[in-house]
């Protein structure tokens, strides 16, 4: 397992953890300044700024960009509602290629509108993939599924486990890879294994974050890495064992709490924290 | 599967979906009054009224006890803690003979005090009910292990699926069984198989409410039956292809709606819901 502890390198930081406070354009600076050299994009962020500026910005502060989110959204009431969200995806993939992405990270959608149909949803999950894995792969551009936990399955992501990721992948073939995030996963008692199954080249990227005890918000209260009950260094070596050698991608969503603050504070501790308990 | 239409012979209470507004007595007799004939009891409701005198008010009214809540909360940081929680579920299975209930209902707890070890607080479980078991068999008091949803996996329930439950069954054996909780296990993509797998002797109990979307609280925003977007339907008729005909036991925790309702109107919401969507 690598040593986190004498430097960043290896550290990204998702700019949805400053999303409160800084643009593309600022994040990108931001985090250059304080010698952090990977960032993951948000496509709204991305929309105000511009690909090719985002892209100019990246390559001059020397910016890995180690995810595009996001994808997915796949289940939809009707046919033209999963239409649009195959192009939509389409979309993502191009922009992904503009700057230069590792991967675009699919969360890929929860009940269609008005239906309790779980297994359709999953269905519709699998369908939207096929459809747009030729062109990811027509544009060298992998797509990452991130398993999100389950108390988002009804409304963000009907892919709760990396057992359902692997079987997905499995399903699917080439060109299709797995987003592991620690907030996502962690509870799951399969997770070594499946972890271990999905081997070095499906993990395309690993995300940390903090479970918080307790947690007072389905979507906005993450922590900060060591600030839960997590056991990151755990299962990042379980990554790592896998033959992962990538990002440490911090992602936080905290509306009360790392939102709030100055984003160079927040840079700091993800960098602090990277070092000492990730 | 039984057709609920009909009438509510099927249906039970647990008396958290009212536990703002009702003792245990108020409860019973509350029930009662609109011909529901079963009841789930809570432990601390239960000290306030005496063991007796609700046997009494129970056999008075001719009430099915289908649980008692709570056992479990194993996993401790200490050798003392554990003792103390096996010491505790030993009065809980007494308290449970004592008022006849089906089953003393187990939400096993979540990771000890100070602890990230997952894995470790899943062996503090079975461990915790191994102990616990000789006596309840003794007894002749079934336990049920509910599995509770993943997010509750920190601070309440380190056991998430039915398939972890189903394990601890095969390792432990006779005397344990699964109480199944549309809430905690409606997004489990092996529920169908898990369940099938219990069968019908492990499926101590049926529990029912509903996933509100958006939810907004983790613990006490959960929904009255037909509001969310669990296919209720689907997951009674696996169960009772598996065997199952006892009660559907209703258990609603809202701090901010069904706590809030005349308890009256809160009964009769569940018993019109019992016929048409569960």
């Amino acid at each position: 397992m690598r040593d986190f502890s004498r430097g960043i390198e290896w550290l990204s930081i998702n700019q949805a953890t400053t999303r409160a406070q800084w643009s593309l354009e600022q994040a990108i600076a931001g985090y250059a300044r304080q010698d952090v050299r990977g960032i993951a994009i948000w496509r709204d962020k991305l929309a105000e700024c511009g690909v090719k500026r985002a892209a100019t910005a990246l390559r001059a502060a020397g910016m890995t960009v180690t995810g595009l989110c996001r994808g997915g959204m796949f289940p939809a009431a009707d046919q033209a509602g999963r239409q649009a969200a195959i192009d939509d995806n389409r979309r993502a993939i191009d922009e992904a290629v503009g700057v230069r992405a590792q991967c675009v990270v699919l969360v890929v959608g929860g009940l269609a509108q008005g239906s309790k149909d779980i297994a359709g949803a999953r269905g519709q999950v699998r369908d939207g993939i096929a459809a747009i894995l030729p062109y990811a792969r027509a544009a060298g551009m992998p797509l990452a599924i991130e398993p999100l936990h389950p108390m988002y399955a009804a409304d963000r992501a009907c892919v709760n486990t990396m057992k359902q990721a692997n079987d997905l992948c499995d399903e699917l073939g080439e060109g299709l890879g797995i987003a592991v995030d620690v907030y996502h996963v962690w509870w799951d008692p399969e997770l070594e294994r499946e972890i271990r199954r999905a081997g070095k080249t499906r993990i395309l990227a690993f995300h940390v974050c903090d479970w918080l005890v307790p947690t007072t918000d389905l979507l906005l209260d993450r922590g900060m890495m060591g600030d839960g009950i997590i056991d990151i260094p755990r299962i990042r070596g379980w990554v790592e064992d896998a033959g992962y050698d990538g990002f440490a991608e911090v992602e936080i969503f905290s509306a009360n709490n790392w939102w709030k603050r100055e984003p160079e504070e927040v840079v700091r501790v993800c960098a602090e924290r990277h070092r000492s308990v990730v």
